[in-house]
This record gives C-alpha cells, structure tokens and sequence, in this order.
C-alpha cells in the first residue's frame, strides 16, 4: 500500500497546474464575457478565449487523458495513455475551472462518455465520421437517455420508439436534460429507445446515432437548473423525435444491448464526475479560506470564529476522505475492471454530491450574500453539483442497490 | 391557552383560499409569459395580470393586511387593521403562491417594511408624498443598506457616507442586494448611511429618502441568486451613489436614529418572511405528495418507498412545530411588543430557513431533474430562501445573540 | 388563538415549582444514596425519602394530575381533574427530575398507563382491588407487552399464548423491557396476549391481569440499557410465564379487544413521555449554560465561544418548537379527542426523542468527560430518550403512517 | 499509489482472523461470567479465559504489534516489527471483539502508549522495572493526566503540583478518568503534573512514575461512562494525591518536558484508537445485515425497508472513506513521521468517532430495545466511542486546529 502518485502522474500534475496558473484561472472572466457577445450564446466552442485554450493544451499534450489503458477498454492508439489512477488527479485540477478546465483538455462531458462508447462498441465507419472529429475536439456531442414522461432513474422505463423500417430506424418521442444540446456545434446525438418492448427487461432497449440536423428532430427548449442554463457547456435541451429517420448502420452494436451500452459509460462517467466536483471543492475551500481570512465582522477575522473554523475543518475532513475513496475506486477499475469496482462507483457516486454540496454550502455562507451571486462560483457549482443527486438515478436507488449487496455479503451461506 | 384562530381570522383565511383558487393560481403561468413579453422585464408591476390580480384584491378587500393595529405602531387608520396574530396565517397563504400572492396584496416586501417605517418616522410631508402612493400601489420603493464592501450583518460597519451641506445631504458609497430597485416603478429608496462616524457605535447612522432620478445614483448592475435574477420582484440592484444630493427634509426621523430605525423595521420584516416561507413549505409538501405518488419507479409508486415517506412525515413534523413558533412569536408581537418577541423573532429566524430549506430539497429530489427546473417552483423557492440564512445578518450571528440571552437566564445571581 | 396558560395551570406551575426546589431538588443525591443501601436496590417505592416526598406532594394536592377530566375518558371523579392541557406543563416540570418527580406526584409511567386501562376497562371489582390502591400509591404495576422474538413495534406479531381452560387462562410465553417489573412492589401486571390466533389481525389480543406471585411467572433477569439498569424505577425485567393460570375474571374488557385497549393507551402514554421529556432537555440546557460559563479553556470562558453559542441557541430554538406542538396536541386530544389527535401523536413521538437527544448530546459534550457520568444525569437521560425511538415502534414505523396520511391528503378525491 | 496490503500484512491478517475465529469470539461469553465471578470484578487481566488468549496468541507470534519500526522512535528490538501502516489493518481486526482483542495481542491502551514513552524516554533502569514486564503482560499500567477541576483538553491546564523535595517529588493534586486504574493488576502510574508553574507555558509539566502502592495515593472511586464501569479493561478511577512521594529518579526524560512527551504519546494513541473503531464499526455493520435480514415486520424482512437500506449503505460509504484515511495516516507517520503527520491525526481523531457513533446508533436501531441491552456488543460500543470526542481533547478544539493550518495555507505569502 502506497499512497504516493507515480512519476508520470506528478509530472502531469505540475505541467497541468502550471497551465492552469498560466492560462485558465486568467481566462476565466474572459469567457463570460465572450459568450455573453457571442451571437449564439450556447456556442461556447466558439468563443475565441476557449479555441486558445484548447490549441494551447494541446500543443502542451494535455489532451483526451480521458482514454483509459486499462480497464474495459484499453485505448492508448486513440490517445490518452493514463490509468483511471493517473487521470484521476489531473481530472480534479480541471474541476478547480469547471467551465474552462474540462473543456480545455478535451475532456468534458458528454463527449467523454460518447467517445469511449464509439471508441469501443462503434464500426470503423462510425468512429472515422464521430469519434475523430470528437477526439480532435472539432464537433461536439449529445447522450439523450432521459425522459420526461418516465422515471428514468430506472432505465428500463425508457419509453421512445425506435422503429426498423426496411434500412432505416425511425425514432419518435421526446428527451429532456440533454447536456450540451443546445450548442450548434453538437452535431451527434446517442439516442437510446426501445427496439423491442416484448423482450426481456435489460433487452429491449438499443441505442443510435442521430445527426443534429436529422428531419423530425427539434429542439424544443432549454431546461434550466436552479436559475442557471449552463449554457458555458450547451445546456440541457428538451428534444422531441417525430418519425426520425436514421440509416440502420447507425445503430450503436447490436439491436437490444442498449441497456449494456449505457451500463459501460457509466462507470467512468461517474468516476469523472467525482474527481472534477472534488476539484470544485478544493476550490470552494480556498476561497472560503480567504474570504473569512479577509473579512471582519464584530471586531475580529472571520476566519477566528470558531464555528467558521469548524466548517473548515470538517470541509476538510470530509474531502480528504472522499479523495482517498475516488482514488481507491479508480485503482479498482484499473485493477479488477469496472464491473469488480461496481460497489465502489457506486459508494462516491453517493459520497460525492453530499460531501461537495456540503462544503459549497458553508462556503456559500462565508462569503455572505456574494456567495449566492455571480460574482463568486459557488451558487453555480451548487446547483451543478446539486444535479449530481440525480444523474444516473437518485442517491436512493444507489444507497438501495449498495444495501443489498452489503446484506448478502454477511448472510450466512445456505447449507 | 387556545390554538384555534379567532372568527376573523377565520372569515379572512377563507376569502383569502378563494382568492387564491380563483385568481392567483390561474395566474402563475400567465404573469411569467407576460413578464418576458415586457418591454423591460424588470417591471413586474406593469404585467397586465398583476394590475388585475391587485385591482381584484383590492376590491375584495384583501389589502395591505400587513399594516398591524398592535405592537409598537398602530396604524389602523392606514388599512390593515389587523394583529399580528391575525396577519400571520394570511401572510402563509400568500406564501404559497410567491411571486403573486403578496404582490397581489400590496403585502410585498420591501415595500411593507418601507411602509411602516414611513408610518412610524415619516414627516407628514413624506408621508403625503411617498407613503400614500405606496398604500395604494402606484409606485414601489426600495430599502439600501447591504454594502459590498464590508459585512453588513454589522449594521455598525455600513460606510456610505452622508454628509450635510447647508439644506441637503450628500450622498456617496455604494449598496447592493437591494431588491426591487431594477424596477423602474421602484421610485424611492431609503438609504441607510453614516451622517456622524465620530457618534458612539449606533448613533452614527441616519436614514434618508432618495429618489430615483435624483442625479449622481446610478443603478449599476442586477446581482444574481443561484442564477435567478428575481425579475419578478424587481431583482436586486447594485447601486453607485456620487454626490448625490437631496433636501435635508428627505431625513426620516432624527440625524443618529438610523439604527433605531433599522431595528424597528426588522421585526415585522423577519416575522413576514416567516410566514410566507410556511407557505412556500406548504406547497412544496403538496407537490411532493402529488409527485411522489403520480410517479412509478421499479415497480410502484414513490410514494410507497419507505426513504419518501420519511421525508414527507419529517418535512410535515418539523413544518408544524415552525408554525406553532411563528405564531406564538406574533403573538407576543402583540401582547408584549416587538422587543418583548425579541428572542422568539430570533428563533424563528433561525428555524425558518433552515427548516424549509430542507423540505424544498426533499421536494426537489422526489421531482427528479424536473425539480430544479423552471418547471416547477421548487428549485426558486429554494433560491430564495437560501437568501434567508443571510438576510439581516447570518444565522450565526443570530444564534450568538440568542445564546447570550439564554446563558445570561441561567446565571445565578451575583450576591 | 391564545398562548398563555389559564389560572388554573399557572396556579399549580407555581406550586409545583415551590415543591421542586423545596423538596425534590435537594433529594435527588438522598434517593441514589438511599437507593444502593436498600436490602433490594430494586424496591425503589421503599426508599424513605421517596415516601417522605410522595406524602408531600399529596398533602400539597398535588397528585395524580395525569388523569384527563377530558377526551376518551372523564375521571375527575378518581382525582387529577386537569385537562390535557393543564396537565402538560406540569408533567414537564416533574420531568426535571426525572428520578424523583413523576413517582412524587404519582404520576409516573407505566403506573399511569395502567390506572388509566383499569379507569376504562376494568370491572369494579378490578378496579376496587388494583385501581385504588395504585391511586392511593400502595403498590405498583407494569405492562407485559414486547417480547424478544418478534418485533412488537408490529403488536400483531406478540405471540404469547393465553388459552381459555374452564375458569382459568393459561398463560404461556416470554416477554421482556417490562418497566418496573423487577420492584416487589410491583404486585400487577397487565399481560397482553393472543386468545384467538385464528380471529381476525387485530382481534387475536387480549389483556389479563397477572398478580405477581402467580404460580408459573418467572422474573428471569434486568435488561440493561446504555448500561444502566434503571432500579431507580424498577429496571425492565425478562419474565417467563409457563402455564401461568389466572381466573377468567382477570380479562380486562372482552376478548379479542386486546389490541383496542393497547392503542387506547398509547396516546395519553405517549404526551406523557414528551410532556416529562421536554422538562429533561430544559434541564439539560440549564446545565449546560451554566457549566458553560464557569469553565475556562484556552484562556476564556466555553460560554464564549461561538460553537457552543450555537448549540445553545439550536437548543432553545428547537425546544420552544417542540414544547408548542406538545401543547397544541394535549390541546387537540382535550378538544377532538385521542383519535382527532392522531397524527399529532405521531408527530411528537417522532420529534421529542431526536430534539431532546440533540440538545443532550451537546449538554454533555459541553461537560466533557464529566458529561458522560454519574456526576451528572445527563448520560443517564440520554440513555432513557434513546429508548423513545423504540418505545410502541421506532421512528420508522411512525414516520410511515404519518407520511400515508398526508399523502392522502393530498390525493385528488377521484371523480 | 497502491492500495493493496503487503504480502507481511497479508499473511498477518490471515493469522490473526483464525485467532479471533477459533478462539477470540468463542471466548466473548466466557470473559463476562469469569469477570462476574472474580473476587474483585476489576481484575480482569486475572480472568482465566483472558489468561489463556494471552498465552495462545503470544505463542502464535501475536504479540506486541503496537510497537513500531518507523517513525519517531524504532523498538524493533523490544518486538512488534510493524510499521504503522502494517498494524493498522491488524488493529482493526482486533478492534472486532473490543473486551478481548486488543488485550489478548497485548495491544490494549493505555499500556501501548505506556510502553512507547518509557521505550522513548525511560531510563534503562525505568526499562528495566516497568517496561519489560508491561511488554511481557505482567503488569498494567495507567496514565494520570485529566484532572476535575480544570478544562484538560487545554494539557496547560493541568494543576497537579510535584515539587522537589531533595531526592524526592512530593505529589499533590486530583486526577480523574484514569483508564486502567481499578484493575489492582495496574501496578504503575505515569503521572504528569507541574514541576514549575513559573516557566513557560509548554514548560512547566513533567511526568513521574508513581507505583500503585505509594503511600498518599488513594483510588477514590470508579467513573462510570454512560452506564458502564468498563471494568472488563480496569475501568476509570479517580484518584487523590496527598503528599504521595517518589524518588527523583522516577522522573520521566527531563524535568519540563511533560508537555513534549504527552504529544509523543497523543499520536500513536490517536490512530490505534482510530483502527479499532473502524473494527467495531465492522462488527456494527455486521451485526446490522444480520439482524435486518432475519427480522420481520409488517409482513417483510426488516432488509427489505428503504430506510434501513439507506443506513446500510450509508454505513459502508462512510466507513470506506474513514479506513482509507486512516490507513493514509499511518503511511504518513511511517514516511514522514508524527509531526508531518499531524494534520491528518488531527482529522483521523475528528472523522472517526463522529462516523462510528453514526453507524452504531443505526445498527441499534435496526435492533430494536435489545440493540441498547446487554444482549449485544452495540450499546457498550457506543458508549466507549463517544468518549472518544472527548479523549485528549473535545472534538472542537481538533477541528479549531486543524482549521488554523488550513487557513494559514491559502493565505498569500507576504511580499
């Protein structure tokens, strides 16, 4: 047991945090400004100060570290290089810039998600017209599983209708909270509906690719979270598919293994989820700290009032264990692969909101009514945190599923 | 001792629950479509809705209810005309719908607080010109003394400067979080500032009228709370103030009275938000009920999972207790004066917030995504009163206060 | 809507009161002492300073408050003549003194349950040879109702068997946590058990009286609880009936009414618990203020510092929330009776236990090590609030039916 | 970064769970009635059984783990051989069965920390007289720190007086909580105290050796923690120095070194403590699935309930976080040594008991009443971790600390 990082990593913590020190934190009020003078404000990958950053990165090679070497999937031709392990603390340093920091590295989500799900189930003909354009960060794309009509917590409830009509797959229904949709760069969506409502449960469900321009598909409108439409990473769209048409070699592996697919991006989305609201939280912590540091009320600092001080530390506390339990679980996948990790996704995907909003909140109130507004970024990291409660199922039905197989572990083997 | 509501309480609940069936719950969807159909969304009290929804109140005698006939004013021959005690169950229906049912009422703040202050101090001049309009709702008005750059949950540490030259006062320094004012019918501000430094620590500050075209103030910019603008009150300005000057008669009241003023302005003021926050916490039971049992997950409906339920019966047990507190609290308004309910208006100050805080996430959470959407109201409500925690000062300078009092009660008597 | 208590109640606070510090206060040291030198430590009822109080408190007129001239029952006629109401306060003033106040006023649990049952239920035969004397104070009694192998928070489940033989019930079964039950004193239990397996899920039950020394009872051992095992009310005794037999005369109301009898008990049962309970964590904040402010750490007092500040605030505030819905509910069962006043019920038995083990648990940490002693009874106060959460069914339970019915509520009535 | 154990722990782990198998846990029953039947209750270390476990284990080679190989000081010599990070694992796993592991691997505090400092400071005669027969198990010791009358988690408080008599130190003062001191098998005291209240703050303590037998020391009384003597490990005594006189050879390191040698101690103690609990934690857990899943209420298995699973899973997520950052402690004192250690000790100290009193009181819960009772381990387990947030100081003044370091470090550097 060793809880030191290896070379590599440290060597890519440095040259990430130089570049972070150099040219994200600088360009940060940059951005707002640029999208607010954009023509289309969902355009983020337009605004120049973001097309910078990635050139930048990328001549830097900090670029789609996302691919994992291990695992599922080892994709080091496409890219990438690093463990779950070694990507981990780099990914949380991006979370200190939530809307500069991913994007800058090509490693934002959903593209990340799509990527490895084209890099590992798509034909060679999908990959050449998405995946590339994807890793080189030219086009951006969309994973449209959620539904309004529907608890889509469980994913057997996925209600749209995908239809075989001799070469073509014709797609009728209405999705909502598709991230990054309303960005006209989203060119590709990942649609998930059902196939076949008579098979099994986990059976009827495939997923196909749908180009943005695709007749009968609509965007409908923009959902926004607490008062935010996140329109700095293409907001959340509400879509609606009226007889779609899609050739059938746009079909993502075979038809019925959508529920599988889905389950494969998981994990590591989750993982990376965790590892940038981690970064958020560091963040939330610094700024906490100097803000009560630099404030005076009632004659003294705030930072010497002691239950400020307990807030800090068990912000601490709290974080230096989520970190540690992050970090494990990607040694997991990295080791045992994603399924032997199962458990453990699941464990810091209900850690990891908790912990974070917890931390966001308090420095919230450090920072007085400032904190809520949109001169600091917490009461934007909050509610994007707060969305984490839900994505991919709410807390409780991971908490449940988490439960059982504790249960079963102590049960006493039947004679 | 009797928990019923007297008759007229009784009679004013139900034509009030009428009111609202009838007239303002048609209305929420409505005066949102108006709202962004304005030609400057900031006018909320333009939206044609509104007008009706206030005419109709008014003609139903549903107006400025908020105004007490107890307590340190009187001002029966104002309207209102009711206790403390009284208003309280009312002020929790308005609650329930709160972008329009206290408006509806010409119970909004900050005009209500702005109101009795005019009430209490005004000159009968100041009252003839602002205080007449504001009963009837022609104009709005604005209350400034949040300030950037200090902590203002010390009224002792408020900067802006106001000093005396010949007939008028010169005004500089700048405010924000003053809501309302980016309504352009928000015609007068009462400012807070310091017209002594040289006074001992709370007879520095004095209060004065300002209007809003008076040259040298200038509004600079909408502050944001988690991303809602709050257009739909007049939002929260940030405001300059650069030799501005007015009329030594726009001082309310006496030079060094201006914290005496602010104090007697917070009791009603926090007892109000109480109220209407009981209602927001009302509503968001109901819609969580309704959610939770509409909606099937894995085999049944939400409402049958043991984690719901127990979020439901917890939001409705601490929701009782809360109430029981707040109206004890106007009680004693009434019968012993607001600083005989000096602690009780610091409890419930303290409780408020953090009580319906947590129903709003529960309810959230049982919404899904949805939840903290512009679908429902649930995720503005929380904004708001998140605001809460802040507004008059923190929690925790509230509960220091409130402890010093109570470890003083259990001090023996020195001998 | 009035908050202040009527003479009556004020009149006997104050007279309480006067008895406390005269009397109960400066025994409590006496009773321990007297305690662990009885030849029984378990005869509690024997202590001299115990009797010496009792004859007190009944020479001063104040005993037997508990019994409502209100509700389900009237029995002004046996004594008490308070309402709800009336008596709520009081018994949170005898819960100051938990060891000593309730038993002075004969008003201390399971006693008070039992008078109740045999006030309602009992012929006058039972009520000439168990009633009066427990009025009167002469002997004691408990209620054999949770056994060890089966969750009776589901009183279905009890599975003790009574079976009819001739003139005689045979008793067969095992129960345990039967309060007061390990006192010689206690010369009658009240026995609830199963007469008819077959009949319908609520009338298999039904409740004999048990005399102590009948033949076949076996008082196996004391339970514990946090380690203490509560002599000073007569522990929580295992008992064991084997072929127990007892005339037919010692049915209590019919056959099959079992578990009608239980839940007539419950109520009153359960306000007393909260009534008592309340008066505990006032004591507790009384201790913790004052320890509070006499010790010094890191050069001032712990009075002073703002985390302590906070959990003493947190305590009144949520204790003057809870206090109220206990008043409000005694109110309601005084008004529309123990059914009207159900979910009330519910409502305080879920939130006293949590309230009052908060405000303990920071009164003790307050104390440091002290805290957790016998120098003070807070450890011991905590251990007893902590069964609350099991007594008649854990939370859970409670929460489960209170959130059923308001869902209902909340359920649009089908056209 | 690695997070599997090494080969050594392994093989260590796997030895030590055959010992609590086989005879460990079979002994838990027997321990108890041998401690009921001894003559002097407190002598456990007498109890045949516990003699027994003490001869197998040491005969299996496990014995005296506790000792490190690392950091401030290397007893390889005097046995153990581990470093922190090996014993870790080792300390849970004992941490299982709290009355019998610890002290059957002759791990059991306060000897352990007892042994480091006369490893550390004692003289070779000090080694000779009190050490080797403390690592051979013949005797037991005690540590005399916490006083009555003052706050002792400010160590600078401390009041006993030892003043120099010519060869002598005179000893006067009161101690109380003495862990281990009732047994009459805890034949030697280390006792700290002023030797020079005029020196500096951190330099006025020392600490002496004071046999059980000196005369002028008297063991007042036993401490009880909630209801529990905890005279299955010796219990908690308060002690009255009167005149109590020593050589001054007795004296530990240096005079005014007290204070130093107390912080050497606080390490070591702090994270032993932290891997036993997360031991009983396990067992909680344990005993938690197990009692849930053969439970039944209201028709299902109590596993079965949302809630329950919630706290199941919620168990395991926490509990996952807490080991790992405990074990990260222990690396860090074997890599970088205690003090480089400190912050996360700090936070280990803080995490752990907040943590494992949460999963205990769920654990109870799930057991219903019995979960409180003598019946099962949880209620005597939760007694003895609440006493952690006071050991060696109240968990505020930790997190007051560690607050301290984390401000300091986000506050820009002077120009």
């Amino acid at each position: 047991m060793d809880f030191m990082f290896d070379a590599r990593t440290q060597e890519l913590q440095a040259q990430l945090l130089d570049f972070m020190d150099s040219h994200v934190y600088p360009a940060e009020g940059v951005f707002e400004e640029q999208l607010d003078a954009l023509p289309d404000r969902w355009a983020w990958s337009t605004a120049p100060v973001m097309k910078e950053l990635r050139a930048e990165a990328r001549s830097r090679g900090l670029w789609n570290f996302f691919l994992p070497t291990t695992g599922e999937g080892n994709h080091s031709e496409l890219g990438g290089g690093l463990t779950n392990l070694q990507y981990a603390p780099l990914a949380e340093i991006t979370g200190r810039s939530l809307h500069l920091g991913p994007a800058a590295l090509n490693c934002a989500a959903p593209d990340t998600g799509n990527m490895e799900v084209l890099a590992m189930f798509g034909t060679p003909e999908q990959q050449e017209q998405w995946l590339h354009p994807l890793l080189d960060g030219t086009i951006r794309s969309a994973f449209a599983m959620t539904e309004p009509d529907v608890a889509s917590s469980d994913a057997t409830n996925i209600a749209m209708s995908i239809v075989r009509d001799g070469d073509e797959y014709v797609i009728n229904g209405r999705k909502w909270w598709i991230t990054g949709a309303m960005n006209p760069e989203c060119q590709i969506f990942i649609v998930m509906g059902k196939t076949d409502p008579d098979a099994s449960r986990h059976r009827q469900q495939s997923q196909v690719l749908v180009p943005r321009d695709t007749p009968g598909l609509t965007v409908v409108r923009p959902m926004t979270v607490m008062g935010y439409d996140d329109h700095e990473h293409g907001g959340h769209a509400e879509l609606r598919f009226e007889d779609v048409r899609v050739p059938v070699t746009n079909l993502i592996g075979e038809e019925g293994n959508g529920f599988g697919i889905a389950q494969a991006r998981l994990g590591p989305g989750r993982i990376h989820h965790c590892m940038r609201s981690i970064g958020v939280a560091e963040r939330a912590i610094e700024l906490m700290c100097q803000r009560a540091d630099s404030r005076v009320a009632f004659g003294r600092a705030i930072s010497e009032q002691g239950v400020v001080r307990g807030w800090i530390a068990e912000s601490r506390v709290r974080l230096e264990q989520l970190r540690l339990l992050v970090l494990k679980t990607a040694w997991l996948m990295d080791t045992v692969g994603n399924k032997g990790a199962h458990s453990e996704i699941q464990a810091i995907k209900i850690a990891t909101p908790e912990t974070v909003q917890w931390i966001l909140d308090k420095a919230i109130q450090v920072h007085g009514a400032g904190g809520l507004s949109q001169d600091f970024p917490l009461a934007n990291a909050y509610a994007g945190i707060r969305t984490l409660r839900f994505a991919d199922g709410p807390d409780e039905v991971h908490k449940n599923a988490l439960a059982k197989t504790e249960i079963a572990r102590h049960r006493p083997a039947a004679s």
